[in-house]
């Protein structure tokens, strides 16, 4: 199976990892705008031949996994030169603005749009690691738009990684994974902020952090490269979120104010069940993700 | 040396199991409120017998590891009970009010007040786990008012254990554990509450989170019983911080409306330091972190 990787970081590195045990025999080409990425991608064995958009004509397989803002401008580009039998699969975290960019393009049913939810605190190349989509699910949006056969393709991969798949809409996507992922990214950083802000002394927080804190700031580590594009594609579903959180912090805020403890126990209690929700969520090997 | 366990949970249990293994010719004695604990303290040999405060008066060490409202109403019966020659330490994770409650005590000086920043997700006598306080941060406050010797015999109990101690005053402890455990707490309760509400089908949730989701919303699981004595007992400061975080989300919020990117950039970019505050948090081996 001749599969281009555009952008070799972690998540297109770890794509191209695990097709390789996978099939073998499969080539593996390797684009990337950052050309020291493609030297590690080379150095690592997890491409085989730095390629450019030429080589997209006779590949089976193209998957796209490049920061969200690029994949608008690029992904029209990448179905222009594929071939007629190409399957192209993106993986960004933003669904709506992707497939109106290509919904009038004329190899749209060459596109299948796709978000994984995986992915770690590290990035590029030297972060790709195998079996990073095991049990993972991969949202797949508009799958009637995409060739049967095209389809078929990718997915005999995805079950091969042994992922959980889920049809979605793209809106609905983008609506739901602002709660679940981009609002606790936000989250996340303004935590970390206000701690960094307030403890000027930064000894004082390594000291008396424990591992609580040190969950609920880790997706401040992610990549602002990555996450301001996403934000900003989802901007209107992200101001939704945060205007609801910032509610329920107001609410709980004034709960302290009237000293009404009871209330104060409930809003924990009731969110407790959190529990249960989670126990659902397959964790990647080393922990720690910030790539969704 | 003879130890009274008082609050045989996850904390008492914890310290229970490694005194056992540092010292096997210790008697514990494990006092609780709840029978069943004690039960399954004594069938887990975490302690060797059941006691009352009648056996304080003979015991060398006593741990005292109960939820901060109880313990308020507690440490004064404790130190009336306890002998002329018995440190009582505590593990609350409020030090303001409890060092107040006992500054006139005449025993005032068998009591050291600490906050060990250790715990798992679980609680009870099941969730006591060795070495759970291997390179942790235990907090020390008002120190000058314990006597030297009694100071001695806890100190020696936390260097045998490695922990890290750390002096300071209640009310900096107060203060400075707001921004870094109790802002985090509710963040994350906050955070559960907010994509519970919105997402009534929870098969959404549970199908699009990843395990960034999890680490963000994990402290949501803790107990709302530890929780709100905590969060009562450090209102002023708790509030002080929500603000500061509502704050902050605001402008973010702000920067979107504006679509002002290139500070929401800066806003993640310059967060992203956590990464070097991060590394110097010992984390525990089962990872979760609720109890602090």
């Amino acid at each position: 199976m001749h599969t281009a990787i555009i952008g070799v970081g972690l998540i297109g590195g770890s794509f191209a990892k695990d097709i390789k045990k996978l099939w073998p025999e499969a080539t593996i080409y390797g684009i990337d705008s950052n050309p020291e990425h493609v030297q590690q991608a080379l150095d690592l064995s997890i491409i085989d031949q730095k390629a450019d958009y030429a080589v997209l004509a006779e590949c089976d397989l193209v998957i796209v996994s490049i920061p969200v803002d690029i994949l608008v401008v690029e992904l029209p580009k990448i179905l222009d030169a594929c071939g007629e039998d190409t399957v192209v699969v993106d993986a960004g975290s933003t669904k709506q603005l992707i497939c109106e960019t290509v919904a009038e393009h004329p190899k749209r049913r060459n596109f299948l749009a796709c978000h994984p939810i995986s992915g770690t605190e590290f990035s590029g190349p030297k972060a790709a690691m195998d079996g990073l989509y095991q049990g993972k699910t991969n949202i797949i949006c508009e799958v009637e738009k995409t060739a049967f056969v095209l389809q078929e393709r990718a997915l005999k991969l995805f079950q091969a990684l042994d992922m959980r798949i889920r049809y979605m809409n793209p809106v609905a996507h983008d609506k739901h994974i602002a709660y679940v992922s981009h609002l606790s990214h936000i989250s996340s950083f303004m935590l970390g902020k206000t701690v960094i802000e307030k403890e000027k002394n930064e000894r004082d927080i390594f000291d008396m952090a424990g591992s609580g804190f040190e969950s609920t700031v880790r997706l401040a580590k992610s990549s602002p490269q990555m996450w301001t594009p996403i934000i900003k594609q989802n901007k209107k579903e992200v101001v939704e979120t945060l205007n609801e959180y910032i509610q329920n912090l107001e609410h709980f805020k004034q709960l302290l104010f009237e000293e009404d403890y009871e209330s104060v126990f409930s809003e924990m209690d009731n969110t407790n069940r959190i529990k249960q929700i989670l126990k659902g969520i397959p964790l990647t090997k080393n922990k720690i993700n910030d790539g969704e």
